[in-house]
């Protein structure tokens, strides 16, 4: 009955005006999973190389995420590296190296497919779909996607739609989706295809949700301290699943705009460090009062 | 004891994905001066020639706009021809003719000098400061400004802000100002030059405030209709001083941010019509409407 997520394990090397770390663990499923933590005990399936330390696998399994079924190839692990310019908002890829994370074909272990709540960290639909028929009756189903299968697996991206809860994707992926300018039209449009809710990133801007109760905004929570925005929008999913699985009993409207609001906190956390390193220092009380902050600043 | 702008009236050409309109009714006193009519009479100073239709005098008149300080000149209007490109967040001009505003030094008349709130449109620093040695004893002044002042007349630009109470300037103006990367720090710094509060317009993105009270952050309202975003910024400004003027007796905390919620609605009417047409068409009903639908958007 928990939350899974199926993604991407990987080395990041990063550089930012504020420095550079090399080979730093990251993947959308660790700041998935390690966001979500602090909400509930996910599952993660992923997979890694055999370079890959124990000390990572025990990182995630001490704040309660259930690694099981993190596996472990001949091979090594994803590693990705890339260049943040001057304002933070772009970015270059300078290398990706995919290895074991290539062909990797998500097998979820039988334990896993009674979980309730899961996240499709961003791959291609085909695989996304094939992750979905392995679990069985799940009550949320929130998946990320990007331009790249927009462009090149439309049809298999539109078949995966109906069978979302929830899609997630940012700005410009919304209005090449939709073919729209205007972000509102466009987070109604992708509505249509079939998800019940939709979560529009903006990035730096925040995020908006379109849903059922209508059309809700959520700007960036403001921090002075923007280090490095890798992980950002996995750890504002994970915060987003992490509560409304823990709060899974107790739905009332607003749910998911609560969620979001927690989901903004904790990736307004990752971006102050390199990779995990605010998030490693950051507690449920740190989120709490952040959110709190946030509310304060939201409110007239 | 009343609300003065100091702006522009202008002849407005412009083009959008959506139409285009040739010679309306614009500038920065006029979308200020239209905006701020929904919360009270304010006073507007400008020139405008020998073409000015009475009817356009009378359009403002009839909302209660005190146009005494509208003065006419021999010559022509003020002219702006612009372009804006298929995302709506970036325009060309195509072309500028001052004409009778490219020499105007303003003049208040006398019954304007007991003005409590003042807002500088955006001009030149050296004006700017010349109307406020006119000005009695405002209780609330605020200033816009622009790239072109902070580049060409930063010293004139650092010896006004300590007289302000309050500058509205927008994201890349804020950095240029500062020097900083992050808009969160460049609030802060702006704040400490002088200004008792900041106002930065991030556009279609919203608006952030640095006072005395910490941080808000104001998203903008996620309209589907952006037809011609010219006047939003003015339009904005004259949502918030025209609310604060009215208001002027029930100080409260918060008060700005109830200012800058009103803005950010009138604000999102102007860019649903070209020029003044979507105000022409609104009144306090449907303002007051889209601030609670506002306020129930942000609500988690």
């Amino acid at each position: 009955m928990a939350l899974l997520v199926v993604g991407s394990v990987a080395f990041d090397s990063i550089e930012t005006p504020h420095g550079t770390v090399d080979e730093a663990l990251g993947g959308s499923a660790t700041f998935f999973s390690y966001a979500a933590s602090f909400f509930t005990s996910p599952r993660l399936v992923g997979v890694v190389g055999e370079d890959f330390p124990d000390d990572h696998r025990r990182l995630l399994e001490d704040r309660g995420v259930d690694t099981r079924g993190l596996v472990t190839e001949s091979g090594q692990t994803f590693r990705w590296k890339g260049r943040y310019h001057r304002d933070m908002n772009n970015r270059d890829t300078l290398e990706v190296h995919l290895n074991v994370f290539g062909t990797f074909d998500p097998v979820l272990p039988g334990e896993y497919r009674d979980s309730t709540h899961v996240f499709l960290a961003n791959s291609s639909p085909v695989v996304q779909a094939r992750v979905l028929d392995q679990v069985g009756r799940p009550d949320l189903v929130l998946a990320d996607t990007m331009d790249l299968w927009i462009k090149t697996q439309r049809d298999a991206l539109l078949a995966l739609l109906p069978r979302l809860d929830g899609l997630l994707l940012n700005d410009s992926e919304a209005l090449l989706l939709t073919g729209e300018t205007n972000l509102v039209r466009a987070g109604h449009a992708v509505r249509k295809m079939g998800p019940r809710f939709v979560i529009l990133k903006k990035g730096e801007h925040g995020a908006m949700l379109f849903s059922e109760e209508g059309v809700f905004v959520v700007p960036a929570f403001p921090t002075t301290e923007v280090i490095d925005p890798t992980g950002a929008g996995d750890s504002f999913a994970g915060g987003i699943m992490g509560y409304l699985h823990a709060n899974r009993q107790h739905q009332q409207p607003g749910h998911l705009r609560r969620a979001m609001a927690y989901g903004t906190v904790v990736a307004s956390l990752t971006v102050e460090g390199f990779g995990l390193d605010r998030l490693l220092q950051t507690d449920r009380a740190e989120i709490d009062d952040r959110l709190e902050t946030y509310r304060s600043m939201l409110a007239f």
